[in-house]
C-alpha cells in the first residue's frame, strides 16, 4: 500500500487556497485527511473535496497536530507566526507567502528547475513569487542552453493576483462604467478597469517595487545564480486571469533560434506557441486553467549581442502558486 | 495682418482626424479655409469646427488646389498616392502614415526633439509612430544629457490606436462578456477584453514586429543617432485611449537622479509625476486628452551600469499623431 498523508491548507478558502484543493483532487494527490484553515471570518463555511464537504477550521497553535504537509496561502504575517508552529509539530510546511523566500535556511523552489533544493529543507520551503516562477519557466531553459547573464522584463499581470477582491473590484468598476456611474476602489489606489497601474506591492527606496525585485533576488536562489541581474516593471493589467512577461534576455553565449526551440520544445512545463503567421502567440487568455506556461514571440534581440526576445503567459494562480506548491509536495512524498 | 492657410485634413471623419480638428481649433492654428477629405464613404457627412459646418468632400487628383497644409490621416497606401499630387499642388504634405517616415528626402519630426530638421523639408514631411513619438519625448531629454546607446522597452498600447472600430469591439466585447454572450471579433484576431495581444502591427521575418522596429529605425532619424538600440515589445492592451511604454535605458555617461528629474522638469512636453510615497505615477487614464506626456518610476537601472528606467504614458491621438502634426505645421507657419 503506498502512503498518503494528511494535507492542511491555510488560507484555504483565498483564491489561491480554493486552486490548491483542485490541483490536490485533479492531481491524485494521496490524501488520508485534508484539514482546511482559515482566518475567524470564515469558519463553519464548509467547501468540497471530491465527494466530501470539509468544514473550515480555525487557524490556531494546534490546528496542526498530525498534519504531514501545510500548505499556506495566507499572507506573510500568518506565516511568520504559524509555519514555525506547524514545522514543530512535525508537518513539512511549503509556503507560498514571501515570508520565507530569502531565508538562506529555507530552500526556494521550482520543481522543474531545482527540486534538488527541496530535499535539504528543514521543516519549510518556499514557493516563489508569480512573476518570477512563470519568467524562470521560460528563462531557465534557455539559461542552460546559454548561460543567462541579465534580463529586462516588463510584466502584465492581472487583477487575480491581488486576490478574490480584485477580481470582484475589476467586475464592479466595469459595470460602473457601463452604466455611467462612478468608479469605486478598494484593492487598488486607482482605476483598473480600462487602466494600467505600474505599481504592484510596495515601493522600495531604489524606486523600484519589492515585486520587482523579486525576479533578481528569487532568480539568484532558484537558478544558483549569484550574479544574475533583472530589471523589472511590474504592471497591473485588467485580465482576470494569468500574467503575461516580455523579457529581452542576455547570455554568455552567442544564441541560436533552433536551439532556443528545440530547448523549449523540450522543456517540462513549458509550451512553444511561437506561429506567427498563423497569429499564434501565448495569450493571457488561453493560459487560464493550464498547467503549462506557454512562451513564443521568439526573436534574436536586436539591442543585444547575445541576446533573445521573448513573451511568456502563465497562470499564476496555478504555475505562479497552487500547482508549484503541489508539485514540491509530490517530490517529497514520492 | 498676420497669415493664415487653407487647411485640408485626408481621412477627416477617422479617428485621428477628427482630432486633429480640434486640435487646430484649440491652439486657434490661423485657418483660413479648412476642407474635410475622406474616401466616398463618409461623403456628404458634416463636421463642425468652431460655428462652422464643414461638408466631407471626395478626396480625388483635384482636391489640394488652393491648399497650403495637407494634414494626412489615412491609411500608407492613400498618403502614398495622394501625398505626391498634394505636393504637386503645392501643399506641404504632413503625414500620419508609415508610408513616407524612412525616405531620406523626408524630415522626421517631433518639434520638441528635432524642429530645425522641418524646415529642409521637399514637400512632404513625416510625423512619427506614435509608441514611437511618446516614449522618445521622454527618453530625449535624458539623451541630452547622459548619451543613450540602447533601450529595452514594452508597450501597453490603447486600443484607439487601430481606429474607432476597435474601440467599438473593445466596448462590444465587454458588453457581451457582461451578458455571458459569445464574442466578436473583428480588427483584432483574438479577444482584447480582459486580455492582452503581444501582437501590434506585420510580423517580419526577424520576429518583431513592425511596430517594434520603429522605435530604432524612427529613434535614430529623430535623434540623429544612426547606432542607437531599440528591442521593443509591442502589446495591445484593453485601455480605450493613451499608450504607455515601460524603458530600460543604457547611456554613454553615469546616471544620476537628480539630472535626470531636473532635465525632465525642464523638457517641453513633458510633465513628471513621480511620487511613490503618495501612489503617484503616470497612468493611462490621467493623460487622455493632455498634450503633455507623463512620466515617472525614475530608478537607477539594477541591471544597466549606466541606466535608468521610466514610465512613460502619453495621448497617442494627441502627442503620438494630431498633436505632433498640428505641431509641425505651426513650426512652417511662423
Amino acid at each position: 500500500m503506498s502512503k498518503t498523508f494528511h494535507v492542511a491548507i491555510v488560507g484555504a478558502t483565498g483564491a489561491v487556497g480554493l486552486e490548491i484543493m483542485q490541483v490536490l483532487e485533479r492531481r491524485n494527490f494521496p490524501i488520508s485527511k485534508l484539514t482546511l484553515l482559515a482566518s475567524s471570518r470564515s469558519l463553519g463555511r464548509s467547501l468540497s473535496f471530491g465527494d466530501q464537504k470539509i468544514v473550515v477550521r480555525e487557524l490556531n497553535d494546534s490546528a496542526f497536530l498530525g498534519v504531514d504537509f501545510a500548505l499556506f496561502s495566507a499572507n506573510g504575517k500568518i506565516s511568520q507566526k504559524y509555519a514555525p508552529i506547524a514545522r514543530e509539530a512535525g508537518a513539512i510546511v511549503i509556503d507560498n507567502s514571501s515570508a520565507f523566500r530569502m531565508d538562506l535556511q529555507v530552500p526556494l523552489v521550482i520543481p522543474e528547475i531545482n527540486g534538488a533544493d527541496a530535499k535539504q529543507h528543514q521543516g519549510i520551503i518556499a514557493n516563489p513569487n508569480c512573476t518570477t516562477a512563470i519568467t524562470l519557466m521560460g528563462l531557465y531553459p534557455l539559461h542552460c542552453a546559454f548561460g543567462v547573464k541579465r534580463i529586462f522584463a516588463s510584466s502584465y499581470q492581472a487583477v487575480s493576483g491581488s486576490g478574490a477582491q480584485a477580481i470582484q473590484e475589476l467586475e464592479q468598476q466595469v459595470r460602473s462604467i457601463g452604466k455611467g456611474e462612478s468608479v469605486e476602489k478598494q484593492v487598488y489606489p486607482h482605476q483598473i478597469a480600462f487602466n494600467v497601474l505600474p505599481h504592484v506591492d510596495a515601493f522600495l527606496d531604489s524606486g523600484y517595487t519589492k515585486e520587482e525585485m523579486k525576479m533578481q533576488n528569487e532568480g539568484r536562489r532558484i537558478m544558483h545564480l549569484p550574479q544574475f541581474r533583472a530589471s523589472v516593471t511590474c504592471v497591473r493589467v485588467p485580465v482576470y486571469r494569468a500574467h503575461s512577461i516580455a523579457v529581452s534576455a542576455e547570455f554568455e553565449k552567442s544564441v541560436s533560434l533552433d536551439v532556443a526551440r528545440s530547448v523549449l520544445m523540450r522543456a517540462p512545463g513549458i509550451k512553444l506557441v511561437d506561429d506567427t503567421v498563423s497569429n499564434l502567440y501565448p495569450l493571457p487568455l488561453n493560459v487560464e486553467g493550464k498547467d503549462a506556461c506557454e512562451v513564443g514571440r521568439l526573436r534574436l534581440d536586436c539591442a543585444l549581442d547575445n541576446g533573445l526576445a521573448f513573451w511568456i503567459c502563465g497562470d499564476q494562480l496555478l504555475k505562479g502558486a497552487a500547482l508549484n506548491a503541489v508539485q514540491i509536495a509530490e517530490l517529497l512524498a514520492h
